[in-house]
């Protein structure tokens, strides 16, 4: 009653990516996720938000992590999962990822997660199906609940994102987590440097609004958060990086660097955690890892994100 | 009172093939599809009708479409529903059929769903369990929810099926979709004209009731329903085509051919499709195409199949 | 009222093994799985009981019959299941079990069940994870679900387990059902003998209560019990055995061989059967034969095991 200010409303019929989110999309799932968060602790884990809802688990990409905590986020809600992995999906008998796409929504799911080795599979199949499309990873691209729970665990400890800084260290150009993160704390006001071998820096960084330094520990120097990336040890005969000992030597975070850093910083990893290599041990389970707290606030993301795009049904667009 | 007229009951308790069925029985289950095709299109896609019962997927051969289908009809009727693959279950470790069938059968499943490479295993199955048994297909012998759902789509369309004219195109020798279906809509009253290279024509296909055509134009001509079958890419190097493209342009289904069809033709693939080699894409998404109402049906047959053998429990033999 | 009799109270948040338990648990947990075991028989198999539980089953080994039983059990009950494959996870990625197994618990499971081919997986994951952890088979060490259920099974048949004579033969070395057996069987107040192939036979045997007999026709000689353990048939090379052919013929369980044995003697094999290796066909599917029935009561002790250590939050150590 005479209420003039326009409400709020979660519009976003897929999620894509961060690029989609405005600032006040991002802290609105950051709510919804803490709100959800508490159903994860319960003695009965199970609430009936998304009962006779369909939920399929599409991935191209082998993954435990991420594939199971949006099973678990799902199934706390109520809602039927399946799972497709590509190794024994229709893509081996030669169909396109259209054709693969039509199909599934010929059987009526609701919302679609898909994890896919090409960036903008989940935009390409978004177009094509009336589901609700989740991107669960898509090549180099985007990795958008990875970088909405790293968000939510920064927020949990520090109170706020605006005014920190934040530090990605590794492979910027192949990773999808750094990108979304990028986006995403930028769009929160945190300042966000990056740095690794200079074959990992993407050229342009800068338009995504991070800001490139010349060694790890300028990028390090006050950081409020230091997220290491992880490297793959089948790129141990990779040309762009002389070795996995050389990489660990020069950037991998460890107690000497983290001295550069703010006394109370965050430690993050979207795992898993290659120990010795781009992380030591005693960093990953030392004071101020959050590297555990970042897979329980996975749940808790997935499950909002589930919970919103169901709730914007008739919506349009991204 | 007084009803002399003897109610129908089905009385099937495994679904092995369409052999096994009357036209009295097949109608019987398309009217028990379509009443449960609204289910899948609700808000909340659950009905309680198979709680607590147990549904084993058992499939030897890799399938996205069948597997999900019958999971998704399964789980939308509120059963607990298990997938076994045959590359992590015993038959690796040299366990015979009977066997697994057997210890499945131990843990009380209610129906037990099986693909096979070999024909005749789901009749094997079902000598040695108390359980429902149903057949998604068993080498080139019969896939009979697909047939089923081939009819229900063609009767949707054409609102009968006795007296069409039905071209099935392709490899008809290997094709458990070919055999079910040419049994099907022949015990419907329908003319099966079947078409492809004579190494792909079996002999005596005209005791199941097909006429074989000497080429597709004979077969297309004045046809109500044309489907193509799927050909393997892996049979790129069979010695029983001269070559992929060379079937394309004899046997491929396109605008071209369609000209011999009548005006309101319904185009059909049981999926996944080659586009360009049995069908061209424009065919495929163009008008009469029913390609993706067939998958939305299949999960509708399969609802019904699973429901229909539940309710005859006690009644004997298929 | 005035009840002075301490009431028996199951302490254990985990099942790593036979060897933790006391007879009064066995008792309590076979009498626990006899009440469950109706439950698979009714026409919905289904009741409340886990609602709202996570279960996790962690097989890094492949597994038809256990992983199915386990998640049957789960999901009879009303758990909500979860698998995780091997060939799929992170451990591929090179992550520690340790660290697998702390992420795993940052989504907060109820319980992981664990197969692994190392000896004392489960035990590690127990000492990092607050959920329960069953063991569903590690290495050679222990398989105490197996155990139970073959507990269970004798019982049902002979009325009591202490005092009988129990049989086990084949590679006792290797086999974690022989291992989790004998001490069973033995704590019970079984007298326990094991034959097989010398190379088959751990130095020692004694310490864990079991005869090991000189021949074969020693260890069945009035024996109320007989257990064929299975031989893997990729050991056809395995220098530890001449050839198969040999090990039935001196150690494959026949009729012949029956006659030493009690006349009621039960047969038991943990399954998969090497028919014609370890056991005969007439005597797998003779009288006595009690196969089957193993894999049913397998469904009753895991559930049984879930309600178990579901009831003992708060208790400490295994």
């Amino acid at each position: 009653m005479g209420n003039v200010k326009e409400k709020y409303r979660f519009k976003h019929k897929h999620i894509l990516g961060i690029e989609q989110f405005s600032a006040a999309d991002i802290f609105y799932i950051l709510d919804t996720a803490t709100s959800f968060k508490e159903i994860s602790s319960r003695n009965i884990k199970k609430v009936p938000t998304l009962r006779g809802k369909t939920i399929i688990n599409f991935f191209f990409e082998p993954s435990t992590r991420t594939r199971l905590s949006f099973e678990i986020a799902a199934k706390r809600m109520s809602a039927d999962t399946f799972n497709i992995a590509a190794s024994t999906s229709s893509a081996q008998k030669g169909e396109t990822l259209i054709d693969t796409a039509c199909n599934l929504q010929a059987m009526n799911p609701d919302i679609i997660i898909i994890r896919h080795s090409s960036s903008g599979a989940p935009l390409l199949l978004s177009r094509y199906v009336n589901a609700a499309i989740i991107n669960a990873g898509d090549g180099a691209h985007e990795h958008p609940s990875q970088a909405l729970l790293d968000m939510m665990t920064v927020r949990e400890h520090k109170g706020k994102i605006e005014g920190l800084k934040v530090a990605i260290v590794g492979d910027i150009t192949h990773s999808r987590v750094a990108h979304s993160n990028i986006v995403g704390f930028t769009k929160l006001g945190a300042e966000v440097r990056v740095a690794g071998p200079a074959t990992f820096m993407p050229p342009h960084i800068d338009t995504l609004g991070a800001r490139l330094c010349k060694n790890v520990e300028d990028a390090v120097r006050d950081a409020d958060v230091v997220m290491a990336l992880r490297i793959q040890k089948e790129r141990q005969d990779d040309p762009l990086i002389p070795s996995l000992r050389e990489y660990s030597q020069f950037y991998g975070i460890n107690r000497s660097l983290l001295r550069y850093a703010s006394p109370d910083v965050l430690i993050m990893h979207p795992g898993p955690i290659n120990r010795g290599v781009e992380m030591s041990p005693d960093v990953a389970d030392g004071p101020g890892s959050v590297i555990l707290e970042q897979v329980t606030n996975g749940v808790a993301v997935r499950m909002a994100l589930l919970y919103l795009v169901m709730g914007t049904e008739g919506s349009k667009g991204e």
